[in-house]
């Protein structure tokens, strides 16, 4: 097993090269680790600044194996890791955090859902089908509109459509390609926020303050953080954040999407068992940012402080939005972040940037 | 030649793969920039977070060449690198800042100081020996004590001594090696302090606030900063420093370190054409550091803003303590910079840490 706290020196692998992964390499690195990314892309924003790149897929045992001999902690940068995958590395002796909890859980839409509700964090009215009849007499009990999304992968909008009328279930069920859905009532929200929370080894818990987001498409655009929030809605976030991170007892960083409802209370969109883009302000609003919290946690190392010293709008820079990298480096105020992805396709998070302003 | 701005994805040379090239690397990474180190050992801190470490000497014809083939603009993290490299990267089309006026200064303790008070930037009185014997009569002139070091090579204190009376220097001079030699008047300082001024290739400069230097046996050990200083001695080390950078054409940048005087003067010690050590507290104090400000001009890019947005003391970690790394993790205020090196000896400079306080 790993020796923990994790002294500098040591390899942290990441599953995951994209950009996520990449920020938690730079993370890492500052702090003195080495870094081992499994990937399938030998040159991967993640591999590029890392001390090893493992080309393979992620349920490949070799290449589990071949991280393992290297790395005694492995975290990961998205959540649709196979379970099979961490067991394995389980068994090569690896301390894999966020745990399998918190992947089977974020894995499936509807034990998500369950889970968050039987921990006290109130989500949208939902339920299950696996057939398209099912889907059908589930929308003529809900009534419509609903929001059909398959219960395992999709992201970023994909994977989800609504049903208009209560008749179209059963062909946006096939649309969806004919697997097991989620069906859930609209949310009626004023606005979006996230909370970025993390948990240590140590049972430690430490939360960023609530960021308010702006979606195009299904893709996160912009975010505001801190948010303007009234205190009651800054701790029943706090509160959510803490029995999530207790319920799936959590190690590393959370992204927990909240939907703000007109009577102030909150609803849980769902939850990221990861690095989340919602809080990529952190790298320029505090002194901490996310990623070097994560690596952190997963270290065992004690976590860092959470309280801004800026305040920030963070921009997603998507596709050719990366050509205005000229125009963006002439703002005083704007940090630039950018992936190291050689080709830019419409929708492809290429970067984001930082405007800084005064708390 | 270079097209510069600079565009992301293009590869940033950097010869010399310690500590500083390896902070001047993950702020590339940042920026989107792909990195290639020229640097003897295939392990170094700076190759362990780039794309590309090619293995070898700086003055060796093949490497630089193949540093050529990948990348068009060169920077270098020390400033003994040879002129004939600088020349022949030069002739391989390639960008190289800061240029070679800025290296032949630097390399040289006597050119040094002619140039500084050539520039209006004052120094304390100084000669030049080229032998044991015109070291004793320069001594004889000038008067003991007088600090005798060698024109060229030597950082942390090494390559020089005092000379403690007249009738030493013949033995002084030999002891350094009966190298050429320059002798020094003793400045009686109250304060060291080091300013860290950036020029870009628009002709542009921005200098960040003063900092306080504290040595023990030769080495850095402590940086205060922003130093509190007088707004005379702010503006005289503005001025010193926009007369360097002018004076050199220079693009990057510069460390000039400065001996606050009892009435109020400054002298200039040294200068450091590269980013410094004195610079590391705008890691976590500064919206932009000198490392992402040196990338900034050597890549064309506009300066960043070098206001400060948190005081921070930054301490060097040398040799064993390093091993201290677990109990710094629990100090909230203190961020940890640590450089990869795989052995901890004697004065060797491990990492820093930066802790911070409110403005």
């Amino acid at each position: 097993m790993a020796n923990l706290p994790l002294p500098p020196g040591s390899t942290i692998g990441i599953l995951g090269g994209g950009q996520l992964g990449r920020m938690l390499a730079l993370a890492a690195a500052r702090l003195g680790f080495d870094v081992a990314v499994l990937e399938r892309d030998a040159d991967s924003p993640a591999g590029q600044v890392s001390n090893h790149t493992i080309v393979g897929r992620y349920d490949d045992r070799a290449a589990l194996a071949e991280l393992a001999a290297v790395a005694k902690v492995v975290t990961f940068e998205f959540e649709n890791v196979p379970a099979e995958s961490v067991l394995a590395l389980q068994e090569l002796g690896v301390e894999v955090a966020p745990g399998p909890e918190a992947l089977s859980v974020a894995q499936d839409r509807v034990a998500e859902k369950q889970f968050l509700n039987a921990s006290g964090a109130p989500t949208v009215a939902f339920a299950s089908a696996d057939s398209a009849l099912e889907a059908a007499s589930v929308a003529a009990v809900m009534g419509a509109p609903l929001l059909m999304k398959t219960r395992r992968e999709g992201y970023d909008g994909k994977g989800q459509r609504w049903v208009e009328s209560v008749a179209d279930a059963h062909n946006v069920f096939e649309a969806l390609g004919g697997v097991p859905v989620i069906l859930e009532a609209p949310a009626h929200f004023v606005r979006e926020l996230s909370i970025i929370a993390a948990r240590g080894r140590d049972g430690a818990t430490a939360v960023y303050p609530l960021a308010e987001n702006h979606h195009e498409g299904g893709i996160l655009k912009r975010t505001l953080a801190p948010a303007k929030v009234s205190p009651q809605i800054a701790l029943e976030a706090e509160k959510i954040a803490a029995r999530v991170l207790k319920g799936l007892n959590y190690v590393g960083v959370v992204g927990i999407e909240l939907f703000e409802l007109r009577d102030g209370r909150l609803l849980v969109n769902e939850i990221a068992p990861r690095v989340h883009n919602s809080g990529h302000w952190t790298q320029d609003g505090c002194s901490v940012d996310q990623f070097e919290q994560h690596i952190r946690a997963v270290a065992g190392w004690p976590l860092g402080p959470t309280a801004p010293h800026s305040r920030v709008e963070m921009l997603n820079l998507l596709g050719d939005e990366v050509d205005s990298w000229a125009k963006l480096a002439h703002e005083p105020d704007t940090r630039i972040h950018l992936y190291g992805k050689r080709q830019a396709k419409p929708g492809r998070k290429m970067g984001h940037v930082n405007r800084v302003k005064a708390l």
